[in-house]
């Protein structure tokens, strides 16, 4: 039996150690061909984040560097990982490049700059901090099975072969465009998510990442789940998605519809770039 | 006597009609010489808006091509500038660059865009809106003070002849960097404030616009009050004034201090460009 053997480490906020034991435990029964490898990082805390930079990025630098390692998959979101990404890609090493990235929310600074630096594969996908949700067990068997075995069963619904997709929160891309973390999404069907924002926020963050990507040549543009929406003094007057296909008619982007991502037990992965690489 | 005659209109979010007499009876006592012209559009509810978008642009565009009118005051920001700015400009005439342009916060799409575009003067200072702060009678005279005399009182202290400046607030930046909207800052002194954001935010943020304006010659950067800044669940870890001279060190912006701007009725003015301009 191959083993897969997965490193975790916390790139932007920490999980509790009292949640390995739980995911091992899980992954022990649904894969047991997968090992995961908890970095002690994970635990770490400094103010909101799991351990100070420099801590963060050694961490990430050294499981991503281990060539017996086969995945490195982020533990949590939360915000973080934009402060230590250009620290992290200098000092990566070829075994950094035979690895796949998983994560999502703030980890897609991570994947976006991995996936622009042509190191490893990336996926938009569920993280151990999931197990804390609802019925969360089943979005961490989904990540096994795309890390462990890539079952295409995994995969958002909408994903073919032969076509390039990337997938964000849309808060996170919206402080990505425009920095050196954004790759070149020409020709890529791009998906967004969010959580937790206003509408405004929303239309005002879609306006700024639409801006910027009017002409990238992006090939379309899905729209996740947009959950938790905080109820606002007045209502916005529109809902998501007259918000999202009038920004996309504003900026020629075209508009595909839903896709079945989010911040919920449901995140399907999304590989970014094309299925075949 | 000349009269300096004042139109004001609702770019983002409507005021209240009984705000009008409490306006016009505060200017009335302190600058007689001016006369505040309210456009109907101030009151119009749309949603979160004041008016459809349509509506907006058009009550703006007729008050900046009205000859009689010396200065255009946004009547309140909280969102939605950036929908019409792109459709206000091509529609603006000669008289529209013979006046002063001013307001903050969501206002600063409309600042910055006119003042990419060359279309009259511009300052960020108080709104009619800030007649609800307490003591907010004394930023509506400030702001008076402004429009009406260019009374230099009325300026933030750090403002000097000869030297270019813009001011924003920092979300707004944050979604106005690598628009169309943004104006080149090159050789500028950035003053930038922020309010109601968690410090992940506001530290998200700044890599943005740091990243951002990391090449775009800024001469430096002050920055104005963090207020209401909510609690998050665990502290972040820095203070304001770290996570910003961090990010200035990181992207080589000089970091030059406080600034007296902010959500509040001590915000001062302070004119885009260069005063004599």
């Amino acid at each position: 039996m191959t083993r897969t053997r997965i490193g975790i480490c916390a790139p932007s906020t920490p999980i509790y150690p009292e949640e390995v034991e739980q995911l091992i435990t899980l992954a022990a029964a649904s894969h047991p061909d997968a090992e995961l490898v908890f970095h002690e990082q994970c635990f770490a805390i400094a103010g909101h984040f799991a351990g100070e930079d420099d801590l963060r990025s050694a961490a990430f630098v050294e499981l991503a560097n281990d060539p017996t390692l086969d995945a490195i998959w982020f533990a949590r979101g939360g915000y973080g990982a934009a402060r230590i990404a250009d620290t992290i890609l200098e000092r990566l090493t070829p075994a950094a490049g035979n690895k796949l990235y998983m994560g999502y929310s703030d980890g897609g600074n991570l994947l976006g700059a991995l996936y622009k630096s042509g190191i490893g594969t990336q996926a938009h996908g569920p993280m151990p901090v999931d197990i804390r949700r609802d019925n969360g067990d089943i979005a961490v068997r989904r990540a096994l099975d795309w890390l462990v075995d890539r079952n295409p069963a995994a995969l958002e619904s909408h994903v073919q072969p032969n076509q390039s997709y990337a997938a964000f929160n849309l808060m996170t891309l919206a402080m990505m465009v425009g920095t050196p973390l954004l790759p070149d999404l020409r020709g890529h069907i791009l998906m967004i998510e969010e959580i937790a924002e206003y509408l405004y926020a929303f239309d005002r963050a879609l306006f700024n990442v639409t801006s910027h990507l009017a002409d990238a040549g992006l090939s379309g543009l899905y729209l996740g789940r947009v959950s938790d929406v905080p109820e606002n003094n007045r209502p916005f007057g529109e809902e998501v998605e007259e918000i999202v296909s009038r920004w996309c008619e504003h900026t020629n982007i075209p508009y595909l519809g839903r896709a079945d991502i989010g911040h919920d037990m449901e995140n399907k992965i999304v590989p970014f770039g094309k299925l075949s690489d």
